[in-house]
């Protein structure tokens, strides 16, 4: 790869529960060069940064080095972008507070800055995708958890400590189904994620004994969100009403997020946009229904147009150009 | 009064579904002079144009005239920010859109800038409440029915299209309580108005038939908010269940909002305050309980101290400083 002494390419390292993926980016957006590695929190975080070193900082040399980098942008779980410090994330085995965006600056001699993931994917799909030219919109990742990054007038909505957005944690069911790892009761994440969506599997299966269903092929521990849309694309009828049930409390929960902050565009993306219309249509049924009259019709709901693992690299990527 | 040749007043209007009150304010913060009128909507709004204008033009006179005016602010139901009119106000009875801004600004030949009325109180806090010096906070009117207005990072939220911040609106109750006017179940202006305490009151007198309380001393169309704050104070059991059963709900809304936008504080005005900690202390209880973590014991849930009709002249007059 040929360095170019004006260009300035930006490094996006996006931090997950089971793995990181990073890549070189150019001011265009286009992803130059990227790969993985395992997370591993449970063990020290200088060993997590050891290991991104060692794969990193070869493909920074291959561009010409430190001097065509104009920073590293990074999302992680309750990555503060004030403090630049993931604090309290529940899905790393790190604990406490992590300063992580000095660990990497100091490592890589490279600015560094930090935000929530969700927040990340937000900012990647203001530059390069779906909410490209908009200054008003929401995007929801639906995948392991509910994540969601808000934007108004063209700003990330980050609050008063750097945590606003945190949508998966809003109660949308009164006493609702437990969240294991918070204890709270009814909140999106319990439903609208790939593990809500199995957990409803396995409810409706056990509450229906004699209904037939191509579900009842698996054992309970196969059943993910994608058997379930599997089964779906095959006429199963319990499993529609799974993404029925789902798309209806999201769509809920979309129409309360529409008269807080009242965006152009909602963008979905994570593993359970691959239900494609399934999930979609009753989720767009629910929303419109539940909205005060003001606001119908006028909200776009859409699915992301960027690759999973590029929206996330892109997305992190895009916060040195902020 | 002394005119003063270099004092700029502002004048603000706040028009209810009742009456609409308007007064001068010096840049302090003071209102030097206030009055209100019926609103009246039932009959056409040139009408209403002309008796404001016979009423506050001698105020406008009597400090100078329009050259020691800097501009008019206004509040009102679905007042639009960007289009300067009142858009489908439920509890007016002017049709449609109203222009209302374009009409106050030819009557008086002065600027006239309109909002939301709750936006226009949440600027009032700001300027001159008990959000002075805040930049992420949101204020709830609890009154015959539940505004909002939303500030983050200093400005006011109006999103897209000037509609923002209708959080009464959103759905607490999964296929609750009938919303009258707009036809919508569960939403908190249902339950956390004074017509909503209203509403609970008769539905718990009805479902405990044999539990003796002093809200039975009344007919059902004397019980009010007023009168369940009456009967809690003095010891009644079932008014003090009301306000719990009000505030468990209103505080699981105000956690839901805190985790959209971070804010430092919520502040609470409107009517149903008056209840004061029989209503407050439900409320925060609630709130903290579905708070995820990184969000509890961090916003203050305080009430308005803004006398509230001057909250609503100070409020929109502040629009004219903005």
């Amino acid at each position: 790869m040929n360095t170019t002494e004006n260009k300035k390419f930006a490094i996006g390292i996006d931090i997950g529960g089971t793995s990181t993926k990073f890549g070189i980016v150019d001011p265009e957006g286009n992803i130059i060069d990227q790969d993985r590695i395992p997370t591993a929190s449970e063990k020290p975080v200088n060993i997590f940064v050891d290991e991104l070193y060692k794969k990193l900082y070869p493909m920074i040399e291959s561009v010409g080095g430190n001097s065509a980098i104009a920073g590293i942008g990074m999302g992680a779980p309750n990555g503060n972008v004030y403090t630049g410090n993931i604090e309290y994330a529940a899905n790393l085995h790190w604990k406490g507070i992590v300063p992580i965006a000095h660990l990497i600056s100091e490592k890589f001699d490279l600015k560094t800055t930090l935000t929530n993931d969700a927040n990340a994917a937000a900012v990647g799909e203001m530059m390069y995708g779906a909410a490209k030219g908009m200054k008003h919109f929401i995007t929801i990742t639906l995948g392991t958890g509910v994540g969601s990054g808000i934007v108004i007038d063209g700003k990330m909505v980050v609050g008063h400590d750097g945590f606003a957005g945190e949508l998966g944690h809003t109660i949308v069911r009164y006493d609702g189904r437990l969240h294991k790892s918070t204890g709270s009761r009814g909140c999106l994440e319990a439903y609208a994620s790939a593990t809500g969506v199995r957990q409803t599997a396995i409810e409706f299966l056990a509450e229906k004994p004699n209904a037939p269903s191509l579900l009842r092929n698996f054992k309970e521990e196969e059943i993910t969100s994608q058997t379930v849309y599997e089964c779906a694309v095959q006429g199963d009828a319990i499993a529609k009403e799974i993404f029925d049930f789902t798309g209806e409390i999201l769509g809920e929960a979309l129409a309360n997020f529409i008269m807080f902050s009242s965006p152009q565009a909602i963008i979905l993306f994570g593993g359970l946009t691959k239900a494609g219309s399934f999930i979609m249509n009753p989720t767009k049924e629910a929303m419109e229904k539940n909205l005060y009259q003001v606001f119908k019709n006028k909200v776009q709901l859409v699915f992301s147009n960027l690759k999973e693992s590029d929206a996330a690299i892109l997305g992190a990527s895009a916060l040195v150009w902020e």
